[in-house]
């Protein structure tokens, strides 16, 4: 695999509004314009990006969820990602058969190429959404192999080792983080310090697009991150609160490489399955 | 259990001399009288602190390891324990039955309560020890709920979810932590980082008590750290070079509360078990 091609990962770290899809795919559109121009392979963009976040009320998200792969949103990501040769992970507010996911939509050149629907619901989301019921799909595509999970998935180190174990090289991480329970808000974010501890022990590549702002009183913390494969920043982290595109390149061709520690360990070989299955 | 007592737990970061048992343990009594007299109910140790690290030979192995709790090392530190009325958890060198483990003694003022043996071994550990045979067991104390992990176990999440699973409050850490491939010198170290994630996700305390100096060519990184069940430092990270003993008080009865994130979200019982199992 050693002639594999490098991909670079481009984040969008954006505001969506709550309620104004039409503004925030306009926004969406524009940054993944900018992102392609400055070379991107593969732009991952926050959760819930085309609805915003809070929502007050179910009517609100009925109003606001859409089909993926059919719905105006992923129609629209989709035709972009055709005419500018990309692939997209983005956060949608999905609509399925009356019920509504917390979901990510992937797609490239050829079309919509999978689906994830947020399995670890956060606080008021569990009033709108239903729980994922997709498992962790991983989906082979000419840049490698993308997994997908959003936001409050990343505190459940089980969402990365089953990532790991159907075999992801890139996992894209559409996400809203929000401040934790005791949080200096001075420090390194939580949700920093859990990726880069994921993607050291799975020997990944993560790349996590956050929003910012302040939305019916939620603030959102910023600090996109991408990270190699070895749990270090490759580009962020992001502004706290200011719309940023980050840009890294990786090389999936490296990461047999770099799982293995030294002559005696490989980080996910070494894994004591016959203790803890 | 909202009466439950708060514990002073300290770790001791010193130098062992490889080859040395009888210095070793010379220093490591100093240092825990003095944690004692600092108000310590429970004191970490290093790993392999009573024979040092860098092991050459075979024979060198068998030369300094010792039964757990019948050797030499082990009824010293049983003896202190009684004397000071308080627990310890120390890396030592262990013999049973012709093989060789690297292993963690527990034990408190009424003598030896538990054995742990790493079961995951770094580089060329594997040419000396046995991979544990123990698993992960958590040991009720008067303390609380006491689990043990050893450096290198601590890249695996798995090994915090068994101990959580266990119902461990407090993870004690013997750690030799060496320099991680690609990492920074000058960033934080990615034990640090994997650490406060595994704190964090599993709504527990960790205290790591890792070693200092150079042994047979090999350099050791301190930054031992006593972790709240947020994630964040109590205390430390501790000097990269210099011996230092790190003290911070928890409270195991406040455990409950700061698993629960908010109305909806438990960080322990959240976790899609019917997904990942």
């Amino acid at each position: 695999m050693a002639d594999r091609a490098d991909v670079t990962l481009a984040c969008i770290q954006f505001e969506p509004i709550i309620g104004e899809p039409d503004h925030n795919l306009a926004r969406m559109e524009a940054h993944i314009r900018e992102a392609h121009a400055r070379g991107a392979d593969l732009v991952v963009l926050p959760e819930l990006a085309d609805s915003g976040y809070v929502f007050e009320t179910m009517e609100e998200t009925a109003r606001l969820a859409r089909p993926i792969p059919g719905g105006a949103s992923a129609a629209r990501l989709c035709a972009l990602a055709a005419e500018l040769g990309l692939h997209i992970v983005s956060g949608l507010a999905e609509e399925a058969g009356g019920d509504f996911y917390n979901s990510a939509l992937l797609c490239g050149p050829d079309g919509p190429i999978g689906t994830y629907r947020k399995l670890h619901l956060w606080n008021r989301e569990n009033l709108f959404f239903k729980p994922g019921n997709l498992g962790l799909p991983v989906f082979d595509t000419p840049l490698g192999r993308i997994g997908m999970a959003i936001c409050y998935d990343g505190w459940f180190p089980e969402t990365f080792r089953a990532l790991a174990a159907a075999g992801a090289e890139i996992v894209c991480i559409p996400t809203n983080w929000v401040p934790m329970p005791e949080q200096d808000p001075e420090a390194e974010a939580m949700a920093n310090v859990l990726h880069k501890a994921a993607a050291h022990s799975n020997g990944f590549y993560i790349a996590c697009a956050d929003r910012v702002g302040t939305e019916r009183g939620q603030p959102f913390i910023g600090q996109s991150l991408i990270l190699d494969a070895t749990g270090w920043p490759l580009a962020g982290p992001a502004s706290r609160s200011a719309p940023e595109i980050l840009i890294a390149t990786v090389t999936p061709g490296a990461l047999r490489a770099k799982r293995q520690l030294n002559e005696f360990n490989n980080i996910l070989g070494d894994r004591r399955t016959d203790v803890y299955g």
